[in-house]
């Protein structure tokens, strides 16, 4: 029993009216996508009636840090500095190979339960976060974070060396090369990041133009903006996906959008930390390719890429007009754009591509009346319309259960109480 | 058996201390808050396990239009004239008694589903929908809605003898004077609406400065600010109730202000019909009152008072600093001063108040781990953590189930489809 048949699912409502398919799936992808296909053509395949679902792309989150999410409401509504200094970075200091672990369990349940299927990345202990992706069953661009100014020497050249290895790439995990900005990283360890990045052929991630003091200190180091900087070291490439892109000059976003490179926006984090608003009408204009990313829980506090789609969507009108970032566009920021710059064959639900995808209740007030299901799932939903989540061909939630989530839940909160008392 | 007690909830989590109450509920109030009540005490009292649950204030919608669930995506992510005179004007002019009554418990429904039992409602029809609240248990101030431009001369007389006649109110459903807004309104029935008002002891409600343009126009009409007019008038009192306040002059804050009058902000609402981003750190720092609405669906496209919670209190970030409206003075934005606003005795769980909450459990993923009981109520959660909720001593969602929801979704889903094909 490796097939799923799809049956008579919803792909599409627009004006009223309903598109339904059958969607066979197997080795991990769609295999076809038809008016009809018959369970006995598809030899003993589990089949799912799907008459009051509607099938949607998962969740592609690009930018994270998974294994926050035991500071999950530890530290709000406060200054940047006090925040860092007295609540986030002590906490950090306290952090195990074994607490990363339960962290990043208690993420990935998070976001299979609102529908995301993968994820990228930037922290520490990465191997341990590597195993619960493997282990859950969902996929990650995992980084290798690169900081000489917030990591001691050893830890940085142990990193340098794990990238030399490059052992433990997967069929769903692979790794990037993640220097964390241009103010915790010096000059030199940034240029052999990109040099190693390009070389490997690596992505290369890292947060950039996120606040305007960042934006300042670099023109008062370097004599040039983030963007800048990165062009001049030869980063500025269509590898580079860089997170926040909050505190773009317009000729960042000239140099920026001609290099290919993809912004990863934050919209949640960026107003709760009081960075800013995304420019997206402005990015949109510049040509740049744009996804979607919640950041860390400490600073959002969840890793709901249905909700960050809807600020999305909403702060692009407020910012533009009310044509800006229709639903469906809002929706490929959060699915096939992300998908697409971290080289994954998927985000669409089109024969030939990796078979992830959610099954959405149309029996759920939020999505009633159904003119436009896409308007309804942008911005009516919430997560609870999630019925089913499929990665790789799999059910990694089915009627809104994933295995082992309560023991998830325990572990959890037993290991942030150790952590503070 | 008319009492229910809520066994050992918890109603406080702060830096991970938590506090445990036994909540009596009776007569449609808190009746007692104790750490420890005996069922024996209470009478046969139905009792509620609360160990798993937190209990929180229920939601106060301070500004919307039930009815227009039936429009939900029915026309997104387009200009405002386009929107209303191809879209929302010629939709709005078929619907009937029957469609708005329908309607009505779909709204009435997603909002109960979301944690919300109350509701300011400025629409048409308006029997039909305090029909539906009296029925399914919540509470509502329905609006007399006024507008001599938009409605026949017959239809507006009417409205002014429905209000003299007074006979609707009851003990859930209250009624309001809502002259629609300084564009709809000639300036003799708004003098007339404002002098019925104080005259006869009722809330008037409005939308006031929601966009540039309707402030510009008022300018050039009666060469003062819709705020100024609502002064000339004799409007600007504690009695009044303005939906939106996004384009407030520094002397429209001020006398706004020293009137008493409240500001109901409607963020998703504001942002998606790009009108503006209400200034949240400015009107707090001139001493207005502000609650939260969610405005109709048709411009959010949900009744979802948390998802609106959690984008004012970020856009309050952003426009201020991170330490602007934190989590505990959001979640009061939309409880306790909706409900105080409107007169009505709730919206904390206190002793003496009416018993309106929620119950929210404890063991989602969003909720934890649980440093902070409000801030992931406020930043975390979504409408799925809400196990159940009681309104006036009585619960209206049980485990999630709201008796008869599965033919309001059928009835919504059939009526729409007949008002568009």
């Amino acid at each position: 029993m490796n097939k799923i048949l799809l049956k008579s699912a919803v792909v599409d409502v627009c004006c009223g009216n309903t598109t339904r398919k059958d969607i066979l799936i197997g080795n991990g992808k769609f295999l076809k996508i038809a008016d009809k296909v018959l369970a006995e053509d598809c030899d003993g395949c589990e089949v799912v009636d799907c008459s009051d679902f509607a099938v949607l792309p998962a969740f592609y989150n690009g930018h994270t840090h998974a294994a926050m999410t035991l500071l999950r409401g530890y530290a709000d509504d406060m200054e940047l500095s006090r925040w860092l200094n007295e609540y986030i970075w002590p906490f950090e200091a306290k952090l195990t190979d074994e607490d990363i672990e339960i962290a990043s369990r208690l993420a990935v349940l998070e976001m299979i339960k609102s529908g995301t299927v993968f994820f990228s990345d930037m922290y520490w202990h990465r191997e341990w976060t590597m195993k619960v992706v493997e282990e859950m069953g969902i996929r990650a661009t995992i980084g290798v974070t690169i900081s000489d100014m917030l990591t001691p020497p050893d830890e940085l050249e142990e990193n340098f060396a794990f990238l030399a290895a490059h052992t433990k790439e997967s069929e769903r995990v692979h790794l990037a090369v993640m220097p964390h900005s241009v103010y915790t990283v010096s000059e030199k360890v940034l240029r052999r990041c990109i040099e190693i990045a390009r070389a490997e052929n690596y992505i290369l991630h890292t947060h950039l133009s996120e606040t305007q003091k960042e934006v300042d200190d670099c023109i008062k180091q370097y004599g040039c903006t983030p963007v800048r900087l990165f062009e001049r070291l030869g980063g500025l490439r269509d590898n580079l996906i860089a997170a926040h892109c909050v505190h773009f000059t317009d000729e960042d976003m000239k140099i920026f959008a001609d290099s290919g490179a993809t912004a990863v926006l934050n919209p949640c984090s960026n107003l709760k930390l009081s960075s800013g608003i995304p420019q997206i009408q402005k990015l949109l204009e510049a040509g740049i390719k744009l996804a979607l990313g919640t950041d860390g829980v400490s600073s959002n506090n969840n890793l709901d890429m249905r909700e960050e789609m809807k600020f999305a969507a909403l702060l692009a009108k407020v910012c533009g007009s009310a044509e800006t970032l229709p639903a469906h566009d809002a929706l490929k920021m959060a699915t096939s754009k992300v998908a697409e710059t971290y080289g994954i064959n998927a985000g669409t639900i089109a024969e030939g591509k990796l078979a992830d995808c959610i099954l959405v209740s149309l029996n759920d007030e939020r999505m009633v009346p159904c003119h436009d299901l896409v308007s309804n799932w942008v911005y009516a939903a919430d997560s609870r319309c999630i019925d089913s989540v499929i990665c790789n061909g799999k059910f990694v939630m089915k009627n809104r259960h994933v295995d082992g989530e309560e023991d998830i839940l325990k572990e959890a909160a037993a290991c942030a109480a150790r952590l503070t008392h």
